[in-house]
């Protein structure tokens, strides 16, 4: 089979560019309309998207905006909307984020693998840290938890979690009304977790999906973030700007799942890119700069600051200078590393660099016709930079729409993308294997050695 | 307007009764099953109930049977199916249950307003402790804490969620796009909560929606139980055997609301019904006696013992002997109390107690036609014994089938139950107020104060 490109869509309905909720295009109340998601699920699954993605966060405030001027201040919480959108749905997938610092793996294994029942297979999980002083004092903290913890914490989660998700053996269920036997008790299995962190007996009483389990999709971008998703992703969501450093990543974290004796080919890596799609370059640009037009300087200015871990207040500051020094983050490290990356090479002033980074947020934007956007997109899938991209819409439905109808097509005429879903689960269109349960096969060998 | 029966449906896709699973017209793998739970969504709107109402647990083994014999063994969370099942009707109301205990209230406020945006106003919190050293131990806990802290923590973990409830008063929106104010930031309000168990600083991020938030809705009836109740809940769910304890318990709860400065008609109280429908008593009760022959002996002991906290190991007793004397629990103090009670008075067997408790748990059980369960539910509205039921139906789709074709047009006839919902919000079709966000109108005081 033919290596095909995967497809996410990132679709907050506040919409992604920073002032996207001001274009005439988007609704705007989009961020909490069931019905508007509900659309831009349809259109993705229309698109062939392997999965519909969601970021999350734990505190007002996510996003980064002057306080007044931000769209994505309140809405959803993202599991819940998934599993409303799942039914109207038949094969795209939903990954949805939740924090390993401020939930517990019990709660968290549970309600990802009820969306993957309700979706029969189309769940992911976005495993995040989550970040920030703010989010902290929503759970009984003063500060975050330094970012080396965080991650210990979130490596023994993620572990919870899967124990859990391995309770029932596929078979375990016998439903047989005649002789009143349900289950088997012998395939239904503890997790007899003990660590740092968590004691969790188990076991989970959700069963699994007919994917097994959902998927692990990851986006740390540190060594500790290389190292957990290197350990336990399947999907990696990544920030680049170039090629080159995402080959260096996409590299990097084959060769850590590789010396951890896991097959690189069962762990996608998919950079975030965030396209401007016009029929000429000319309406391309012109899509741009209307939408650069709409941020005003306050929201750009608190952006920045957001996206650096609230290292860079920049007010009092000429916003047509250069970006000042920041003092370094227990927060987004390489996000902070990342921005301060695109002002240097760029030689961008400090407004510049917010109008660069309004529409992604540090993800790689991409100005043209669906012939030059494909042109890129290929050159990192065949180099060895991506195994798929996770599509940002600058601005919704528009940014979509253009997408599918324009984008879509052409890549399909390179046959760089499927024309039909493959599968029915999350993980088989992705082409990832069904993860056995740790437990299955084990009564056999039991039994063959007594 | 005339008072009328409120009625909630208890719905749990594996059945009710604990051999409900083998009866021939439930599909056995109806707790996994999205569309079996769609179907009873569907049934329950058609019937104009106010609310679907679901049960919850975090470890597996909820529901008492013997461990290979529980259907309800893993199934759905239940605000995931809620969400899933509110895009598919209008009215009807869902009212999920949730620990907290094991959950954090910023998490807790976040799922319940997420699912009362998704439908649009219907979504209600059956606040419980839950009870059972089996989840401490899912949760770092070798035991669980004691009845007293955990209905303190209880009290505070509500405390909390209502005021995270109030972040965004009602009107902070203004989404101009011309000015590009999004919203007031005057009418964003923190928690800043400093308690005993929590420290909350807010605000949510999700906005409150068309019914102001989520119903509260609890089931305590030990003292902690109804004083955590009167204080803070809308709807009481109940158990009671007789009229006459119902009374005391309705006249109870009233009292302590009243006490407390509250509107006793702000507080229904709803007790569980079983009923068994038959066009006749005598096809009624074959429906009775051909589910209770299909509960397995070793099932029946096991359910005694869950229903006490696990007090009761009955295993080596003549089953057609009496009930021997149990040890007190931490767990669910005043069910313990209850079965006792219904064994004493009926003078039952240990075989003839859990044959009687298996359909609804020590909920009141009817067997009769339609006229005569509708004179049982009068007899309780009429004198101050109940605002409304919870329908525990035995067995399902049929037990639902026949509550909502046979009982429900002879309450419509008698003027008790309405003939189509009276308003698009739960709130109004329970006849319970909108809660007036805390901080409303604060702003124009403090003008005029100046």
């Amino acid at each position: 089979m033919t290596r095909k490109i995967r497809l996410g869509a990132f679709l907050p309905g506040g919409g992604q560019h920073i002032a996207s909720w001001r274009h005439p295009d988007q609704p705007v109340d989009g961020a909490v309309s069931f019905e508007f998601h509900k659309q831009l699920a349809l259109t993705a699954e229309r698109g062939l998207f392997d999965a519909y993605f969601l970021a999350d966060g734990l505190a007002v405030g996510f996003g980064g905006a002057r306080e007044g001027g931000n769209a994505r201040v309140a809405g959803f919480e993202p599991v819940t909307l998934f599993a409303a959108l799942a039914p109207f749905t038949t094969h795209l997938g939903f990954i949805a984020t939740a924090s390993t610092t401020y939930e517990e793996p019990y709660n968290t294994a549970r309600k990802f693998a009820s969306l993957d029942l309700i979706s029969d297979g189309r769940a992911g999980w976005n495993v995040v840290t989550t970040t920030g002083d703010a989010t902290a004092q929503n759970f009984n903290r003063d500060t975050q938890l330094p970012h080396a913890d965080r991650y210990r914490r979130a490596a023994e989660h993620v572990e919870v979690v899967r124990k859990l998700w391995d309770s029932f053996e596929d078979d375990a269920f016998i439903r047989d009304k005649e002789t009143g036997v349900f289950f088997d008790p012998a395939k239904l299995h503890d997790a007899d977790h003990k660590g740092e962190h968590f004691r969790v007996k188990g076991p989970l009483n959700v069963s699994r999906s007919r994917q097994g389990h959902p998927v692990i999709v990851q986006a740390g971008q540190s060594d500790d973030g290389r190292g957990l998703a290197a350990a336990t992703a399947e999907v990696i969501f990544t920030a680049h700007q170039h090629i080159e450093t995402a080959r260096e990543f996409y590299r990097d974290i084959k060769n850590r799942a590789r010396g951890l004796g896991r097959n690189p080919d069962h762990i996608l890596i998919m950079p975030g890119v965030s396209p401007f799609v016009g029929r000429t370059e000319e309406e391309a640009r012109e899509k741009y700069d209307r939408l650069t037009s709409l941020i005003l300087e306050e929201d750009g200015v608190g952006l920045l600051n957001g996206l650096t871990g609230g290292t860079l207040d920049l007010r009092g500051y000429d916003l047509d200078g250069p970006l000042p020094p920041a003092p370094p983050t227990e927060g987004m490290k390489s996000r902070q590393a990342l921005i301060r990356q695109i002002a240097d090479e760029n030689n961008f002033s400090i407004r510049q660099l917010y109008q660069w980074v309004a529409s992604a947020r540090g993800h790689f934007t991409i100005v043209g016709t669906p012939g030059q956007i494909a042109d890129t997109l290929q050159e990192w899938f065949e180099n060895e930079a991506a195994d798929g991209f996770n599509i940002l819409p600058p601005w919704l439905p528009t940014g979509l729409n253009d997408f599918v109808d324009l984008v879509i097509p052409e890549l399909q005429r390179r046959g760089l993308f499927r024309t039909a879903y493959e599968g029915r689960t999350l993980r088989e269109n992705l082409g990832l294997p069904f993860p056995v349960n740790r437990h299955a096969g084990k009564h056999a060998v039991i039994q063959a050695a007594e």
